[in-house]
C-alpha cells in the first residue's frame, strides 16, 4: 500500500480496497439525493441503500429487517448495551461482559453502572479465553444481558461466542457480541451463531471509517440512541451515509468472497512471523495459539516498552501496535494483557502484528530480519 | 448536476463539491491510518484531522478545542441536548425549545420528558418567527436549556439567535442552536451569536454525508453520547470519519469563500421565483417574506396534495420537496406549517424549492414555466 511502508496494524484501521471505493463514489456527486425524498435522486439512493443492506444481511445470516445502520462499531456498541438495560430495566438490572472486552463495551458498561446497573466482568484466562462455565457461574435471576466479543482487538484470541451464547439463552438471557474484529477473518452467521446482537464496523475490512451496522435479531429492535427523522424504522436517525453503506456492503461483498483464501494467506504468514519471533530471547506469544484470528500475532517482549518497539519499527518503515489504536497516545500497559495475568513488566512490551490479504511474505520476512536488532537495540539502550 | 434534471432540494441533502471529494479521496486508500496510531499513516491522518478541525474552527469563530466531530447534525442535536440535561438536572428539569424546530431536536426532547424533563415548546408567529419576548415569557428559574433553530427547514424562516441567546444568558440559561440549515447560507460566528452550543451537518453545505460537528463553547465539554477509545477528547468516541471530516473542512471553506456571492445568485434567483408564482391563482408564500434563508423559497397552493406536485415536478425533472426530507414517506402536513397556524387544507399544499450556488436562471424559468400546468392539472384531477 505505497511508498514502501509494510502496514501490518489491520486491526486498527485497514485502506479502503478499490472494489469498496468504487462503489462509493457514484453517491457523493451524482446519485446523491436524500433517501426520503421521494423524487429520482432520492428513489436511487434509497434503492442503494436498501440494497446495500439485503447484500450485507445475506452476507452474514440475517434478513434485512434485522440490519441498522450506524457510523461505526463503537456506535453500534454503545447502542444495543444502553438499549437493552432501557427496555429490561424492570427485569432486571445485571450485566455480564469481559475485561478483554473493547472500551466501546467497557465504558459504555461503566456509565450504565453510573445510573444503578450492575456488571460483572469475566476475568479471562491466561490465553484471554472466556470458557462458558466461566459465563455460568456469573449468570444470576436479574441478569438481562451477556456482552463478550468474537474475537480479541488486543491479542486475537477467538470466543465461543456459539457456546457462550447458548449458556446465555438457557437463563432466557439476551446475548450480544462486539464482532468488529471477526467479520471477514473468520466465517460468521448471526443465525447460526444464536446471538441477539452483533455488531461491526466496515473500516475493519477495507470497507471505509463512519459506517458499520447492529444486527438485532426479529423482533428484538433495539430502541434510539439517536432520534429524529425517523430513519432506520424509526430506531437510527439522521441522513443516511448511502456512500459509505455501500461502500460498507461492496467490501463485505469482496472479503467474504475470498474469505477461504484469505484466512489460508493469513495465515501462514501469521504463523511463519509466530515461529520466528518466539524463538527470539524474552519474546512470548500473547492470546491462544490455536483459536486466534488468522491475521493476528501478538506478543510480549522482556525488557521492552511497547510504544518505543512500535516507533522504531516506523523508522524501519513498518506500522505496527504495542496494543489496541483505540488508548490514543497512552503509554499504559494493555488491560486485556493484565486481565489475561501479565505483570506490569511483561504487559508493557506488547507488540501486535494484524495483517490482511494485501500483506506478502517479503513483508513478513523483513520484519522478521528487523525485529532481533531493534529489540536489541532497544535492551542495550535500556541497559544504558 | 446530471442528466438534465434539476435538483432544488438542497435543504434535504446536496451533492459533495468537486472540491469536498478531492480534499476525501486521499484518506480512502493512501493515508488510510488511524489517527489514534503512533507511526507514520497515522500521524498523517491525526495532522488531516486536526487541519480539519482548525479550520472548522477559524471558519466559524470557534478555538480548535470547541469543535467536536459527529456523524452529523442529528447525533449532535441528541448529544447536545441529552448531555445539557444530564449535567444539569440538579439545576433544573425545564427545558425551552420551539415548535418549528427539527425533528432531531422535538424527538430528542420527548425522550428527555420521559425521563422526567419538562419542555415548553414556543409557538411562532404566522410567518415562523419566534421573537425575543415570547421565549423571556416562557423562561422559568428552573430552566436549563434553550434550543432554537438558527433557520428553519421548511420554510426558511431566519431566527434572531443571537438576541434569543441574550434573553436566555440574561437569565443564565444555557442556549443551543440547531445551525445545520444556516451554515454557509447566511453569515455565521459562534462567538459574535454567543450561543453556548450549535450543530451543523456537511451534507447540507457539498460536503459529504456522515459528518458534522458539535460547537460547545469552553468550558463547556459535552458528557459522551458515544464512549469508548476516547476520541475527541473523551467525548465522542469511535475511529475519526478523516475522509468525510477532511471533505467538510473542504466545502465549508468553499463555500464560505464565496458565501457573499452565493448569497447575492441564489437570492436574486429565489426572489424571481417568489415573484412569479404568488402571482398564481391560490398560491401563498410561507415563512417570513424579509428575514429568510436566500435560496428557499416555501409555498402553500390551496387545494393540491404538496406530495402530488412533488411527483408531477420529478416528472418534469425537478427535484423539490413538500415539506422536509426527513419524515420520509410521510403524507402529513409539516407540524411547522400547523405551528405557523396553516389549516390542515392549505398546509397539505406545501412545496419547498431551495437553492444552492449550482442553480441557474434557465432552471428557475423552467420551473416558473411548468408550475402553472401542473398546478392546474391537478386541480382539475381533484375536481375530477
Amino acid at each position: 500500500m505505497g511508498q514502501n511502508r509494510i502496514y501490518v496494524d489491520n486491526s486498527a484501521t485497514t485502506p479502503v480496497s478499490r472494489e469498496s471505493l468504487a462503489a462509493m463514489l457514484p453517491y457523493f456527486t451524482e446519485c446523491f439525493g436524500n433517501p426520503s425524498a421521494v423524487y429520482s435522486y432520492g428513489r436511487e439512493a434509497k434503492k442503494a441503500l436498501e440494497d446495500s443492506r439485503q447484500a450485507i444481511a445475506g452476507l452474514i445470516g440475517a434478513l434485512n429487517s434485522e440490519i441498522f445502520f450506524t457510523s461505526g462499531g463503537t456506535e453500534g456498541d454503545n447502542w444495543i448495551l444502553q438499549s437493552v438495560c432501557e427496555q429490561y430495566a424492570h427485569k432486571g438490572r445485571h450485566i455480564v461482559s469481559s475485561k478483554i472486552e473493547h472500551s466501546a463495551v467497557l465504558r459504555t458498561l461503566e456509565r450504565l453502572e453510573r445510573r444503578g446497573f450492575e456488571v460483572t466482568l469475566l476475568e479471562p484466562d491466561r490465553a484471554g479465553m472466556i470458557h462458558p462455565d466461566m459465563l455460568e457461574k456469573a449468570l444470576r435471576d436479574d441478569t438481562i444481558l451477556v456482552s463478550i466479543m468474537a474475537a480479541n482487538n488486543v491479542v486475537g484470541t477467538l470466543l465461543p461466542v456459539k457456546e457462550l451464547c447458548a449458556a446465555a439463552h438457557k437463563r432466557k438471557i439476551l446475548f450480544h457480541t462486539d464482532a468488529v474484529q471477526a467479520l471477514c477473518h473468520i466465517p460468521l452467521d448471526a443465525r447460526s451463531l444464536g446471538v441477539d446482537f452483533l455488531t461491526f464496523s466496515a473500516h475493519k475490512f477495507h470497507g471505509p471509517k463512519g459506517a458499520g451496522a447492529l444486527y438485532a435479531r426479529v423482533p428484538l429492535a433495539p430502541l434510539p440512541l439517536i432520534s429524529g427523522g425517523g430513519q432506520e424504522k424509526n430506531r437510527r436517525s439522521g441522513t443516511e451515509n448511502v456512500a459509505a453503506i455501500a461502500g460498507m456492503a461492496a467490501a463485505l461483498e469482496e472479503e467474504l468472497r475470498g474469505l477461504a483464501a484469505n484466512i489460508e494467506k493469513t495465515r501462514a504468514l501469521r504463523d511463519k512471523l509466530i515461529a520466528a519471533v518466539v524463538k527470539l530471547p524474552g519474546a512470548f506469544l500473547t492470546g491462544d495459539p490455536e483459536m486466534r484470528l488468522p491475521g493476528l500475532a501478538s506478543f510480549v517482549f522482556e525488557d521492552v516498552e511497547g510504544q518505543e518497539l512500535v516507533v522504531k519499527l516506523d523508522g524501519e518503515g513498518v506500522c505496527a501496535s504495542s496494543g489496541s489504536a483505540c488508548s490514543s497516545g497512552s503509554v499504559e500497559p494493555s488491560p486485556v494483557l493484565s486481565a489475561m495475568g501479565y505483570g506490569n513488566k511483561l504487559a508493557r512490551g506488547a507488540l501486535r502484528i494484524s495483517l490482511s490479504r494485501y500483506n506478502t511474505e517479503a513483508e513478513i520476512d523483513y520484519i522478521i530480519e528487523k525485529l532481533p536488532g531493534i529489540l536489541e537495540k532497544l535492551r542495550a539502550e535500556r541497559r544504558g
